[in-house]
């Protein structure tokens, strides 16, 4: 079966919106995320949309079981830290229990904050003290929570099923068009490929009469092609491809490019993903357009750059703060002022 | 078609472990677990296994997608807390990343501890606070966390996937034996009632050529038969039903109890699960079995008792509290201390 095939059964970013129903709290969210880009807008602030976390599948109305593709979160959470270092604003939309910036460094499972809280009731009342190994890492994540706070330049966004994801990102890309250029798209979500269109959960329900499960599930939209060519026209739009096998990063990130016209793609290799990626995107910025994805892209029309930290000279240092400082750069030129 | 051809088609758990392979981990955790009950029973301690959290179903071997249940994993969090105030000594074993005793109390989107801290920088170097109208709640949270702590009574078992799961409870249930009746089970997590047998996950791959992804499972062995039968004799078992409709929920109960020859069923039902739970036993202690789980079980042959709690007058008390309360009280009738 051809791939033209595949795209005729797949539903199309119009016909998802037209059939499946809104996330209860759409109004509301985007009533809020309208009021914090107005405001980084009257201050003269570059906003950044990070997408981070996996996306669910609800397989039943009353939702008890669903398809998950759970990420932690790690490298939306991280990035968004260094944009807000950079000076733009950020709109967290991740994945709820996914990580979060700040929050991040003291996961429950990893790293639980209580154990660097000690109670010291030599006084009276007893008092709290941190322990003092923890104290300067403490202080300097907190001071940095506390500055973002004040600034106001985080707002954060919860998404749990795909469809939620996908409504929320129409709607918070639409409220970012008057940005223009000063908007990115950090698109770091692992989203979900497919889906239960919400007409056929009652046929799709448990069908136990064989003590087995069977489930049918059909194609997510591709949103890239809707968010390129409708939703955002100046947005600088940064997405990630994740693969086991490098040797196709680079092809595949071309083959999107080629096919949703947009401005980086950053290749993932699964097990080599906190150490390296790599930066493709269309020479000269321009876009090198094969709607129907055909086509094997001519290489010679894309850039390609390696980022690399070494973990064995500097453990501490997190690849996003390389990823982030070069989209900084390049956004720059996007908007004209380098 | 009938339930027994159902069961026909089903794991027996025997052909489940002899067929799914053991985590990876599998000998390491039993070998810590081991050490842990080991001091316990030197101590004198009783010790209740409590599980928590909901499974994962992997459906491809380098787990990308899966099958889930999530459930938070408060009920479990926050039981494990009142068993540790009872004196016990408590096994959690816990779906990663669901909530943990102790630190629930400050979840990262719920309540998160960053929001609780201020840095007070009129001082050299710069001082960490915790603000005054958490105090209270912090230094009796943090106070038992380390009372337990020092206490060694607490031990973390993590599970991801229902495989992990079931072969970590037959494995802990094992070690348990030599606590006899001073040994509980707390069978909180909600276990997927579907798998993907690692024999067909090949077979079972993305069939992504119509465009739609296909998926088919078996069910899981129904593991409080062999618990009951054989991996325990003595211990004292306690398992959940949750329901959307309460009326089914002390019929299910009794057919439960019939049918594996347990304690008992705490029956919740979903919606109003936070503030009423009703425990279900066979009259005098005494199994009333129908291994066929054909007939409906006779009802005078069952007690049930109801445990509310009224939100309004109390909105800070947890229905756990009463729960665990109710089940110490049992649990010193079945080990012959009242």
């Amino acid at each position: 079966m051809s791939n033209e095939e595949v795209q005729s059964e797949a539903f199309s970013a119009e016909s998802y919106f037209a059939t499946q129903p809104p996330p209860a709290s759409l109004e509301e969210d985007v009533a809020r995320a309208r009021e914090f880009i107005q405001k980084q807008i009257s201050q003269g602030r570059k906003v950044v949309l990070v997408t981070s976390g996996g996306t669910t599948v609800p397989l039943e109305l009353n939702v008890v079981r669903f398809l998950d593709n759970f990420s932690a979160g790690t490298r939306g959470a991280t990035s968004a830290e260094y944009f807000l270092k950079a000076g733009y604003s950020v709109i967290f939309m991740h994945r709820q229990f996914s990580l979060q910036p700040f929050s991040r460094h003291y996961s429950h499972s990893t790293h639980p904050f209580l154990d660097f809280l000690d109670v010291d009731d030599s006084e009276e009342p007893a008092q709290i003290d941190v322990k003092a190994a923890e104290h300067t890492q403490l202080i300097e994540v907190l001071s940095q929570y506390k500055r973002v706070q004040k600034a106001g330049t985080l707002h954060t966004l919860t998404f749990v099923t795909v469809n939620d994801y996908l409504w929320l990102l129409r709607a918070v890309s639409q409220e970012l068009v008057p940005l223009g250029r000063l908007a990115m798209f950090y698109l770091a979500a692992a989203v979900s490929d497919f889906f239960l269109p919400r007409q056929k959960m009652s046929e799709h329900k448990i069908q136990s009469g064989k003590g087995s499960l069977h489930i049918e599930m059909d194609q997510v939209p591709k949103i890239l092609k809707p968010l390129v060519n409708e939703w955002t026209r100046e947005g600088y739009i940064v997405s990630f491809k994740l693969e086991t096998d490098e040797t196709l990063l680079v092809p595949k990130a071309r083959k999107a490019l080629a096919r949703y016209g947009h401005q980086v793609v950053i290749g993932n290799d699964l097990h080599r993903r906190k150490f390296e990626v790599v930066f493709v995107s269309p020479k000269g910025g321009r876009p090198v357009l094969d709607e129907n994805g055909e086509a094997e892209p001519d290489p010679s029309q894309f850039a390609e750059s390696w980022v690399h930290i070494d973990p064995a000279t500097n453990p501490t240092r997190e690849i996003e703060e390389d990823i982030v400082a070069e989209l900084v750069r390049r956004h720059r030129v996007w908007t004209g002022e380098s």
